[in-house]
């Protein structure tokens, strides 16, 4: 018995997103029904981020309480049967103090954009990738990303339906790197707007195909206004990568 | 009008492998209807490796005749308009000498094999590693396979139904190695016997569990009998990552 917390990953293709729509599947569901199979008294599980319909994840973080006790590593494999045959998997799972809460205490989210600048449409990677026709100057990107680090009101990059209070957040790194073939973007923050990071990235394409330069993507920006963005990536290339806890609050009962 | 040689990327898991073959799709049978489109005259698309079914190509190469010019770019194109929405795309097109031939003038392929070795089940990668359940000792792996590298009569991993004259091969490298959550292997050899690469796997994966050491996979070579090897690896985790050529065959008339 206790509160646990399960680190999770999935591919985004099935899901309408993490969180549980009527008659649609969702990876929350997905989690809840496997659990409850287990244990009937399971209500929820409470993940530590949204991801939206299509959007992957490698390490989303979520908290349940179950009513016996169990060793973790077989707690996993039960989830994981009886997750079968969906794309979705517990990777860790982690008996925590009782007032654990996987989207409140979370320090930290990390989304990593994987875009595949070439000619050719992506066979292999199809659904893992965003496939962005022309080459991206990768460097470019990278030193227009300054720009939007730090203490920001990022209206301009908040879909019209976000829910937050406020547009005011604190990005903590935006960084672009070529590896292999692929852009790879990573941004870490506290917490992110709705479409934040997919709405940075298509920005970040612009300057990477030449038609918006550094000053322009601060201007967007500065506009606070949701017009002055580029398109919005697709979900297809971001991945919610990881979500950092203070220690203490992952040290077991 | 001439001859090309096209450079094609496919997921493995619609076809039946490379080969054409009655009522089922194959990868050499979606670019010859693709480029009959653009050319009625093209009789054959020969490719250099025969990929069985759901094996991953990353860097197949293939030659055709075109009756009429193209700019490479367009022929690229053009084949990869009607390849899709299937999941194979040519990545490259070149002009080359009239007698290139992709099969008889390879000196070179390189095959790639993705295990992810964890508990959990591949979710984001499904169909695209083998997912071990149990932690492989990449090193072990890594020293245990020097024993196949080299000229060796490979009868222990060579599939039954394999049409080579002769068991006789020269693998020039075989390398493990561990890439994030990944153990990869990496092997190059002029050519390769039938099942060759995933039967190697199957018995490093035995060394990699503990359940093998050097000297039985040492033995398992000299044994030259299909009794000596372990389970073949699945597919799902093999690429074709490359095929090289002497350079002059790739120099256009």
């Amino acid at each position: 018995m206790g509160r646990w917390k399960l680190t999770i990953e999935y591919h985004g293709g099935p899901f309408v997103g993490w969180q549980r729509q009527e008659s649609h599947p969702s990876a929350q569901q997905a989690l809840e029904e496997a659990a409850r199979r287990l244990d009937p008294s399971v209500a929820h599980v409470i993940g530590a981020g949204r991801t939206d319909a299509g959007v992957h994840a490698l390490g989303q973080v979520a908290h349940l309480d179950m009513s016996r006790d169990w060793e973790p590593f077989r707690l996993r494999a039960a989830l994981n049967h009886h997750l079968s045959p969906a794309p979705i998997a517990v990777t860790a799972a982690q008996l925590v103090r009782d007032d654990f809460h996987a989207r409140f205490d979370a320090v930290e989210r990390g989304y990593l954009y994987r875009i595949l600048d070439r000619p050719a449409p992506a066979t292999v990677d199809r659904g893992l990738v965003w496939r962005v026709a022309r080459p991206l100057d990768v460097a470019a990107m990278n030193a227009a990303a300054r720009a939007l680090v730090g203490h920001h009101d990022f209206t301009t990059f908040r879909a019209s339906q976000c829910q937050a209070l406020s547009p005011l957040k604190t990005l903590d790194a935006l960084d672009v790197a070529r590896v292999g073939a692929e852009a790879r973007v990573r941004a870490r923050a506290r917490s992110f707007l709705h479409n934040q990071v997919r709405s940075m990235v298509g920005a970040l394409v612009e300057v990477g195909l030449g038609r918006w330069d550094a000053e322009r993507l601060r201007g967007s920006l500065a506009a606070r206004s949701r017009a002055a963005c580029a398109r919005v990536a697709p979900p297809d290339g971001l991945y919610l990568e990881f979500v950092r806890y203070p220690e203490p609050e992952e040290t077991p009962r």
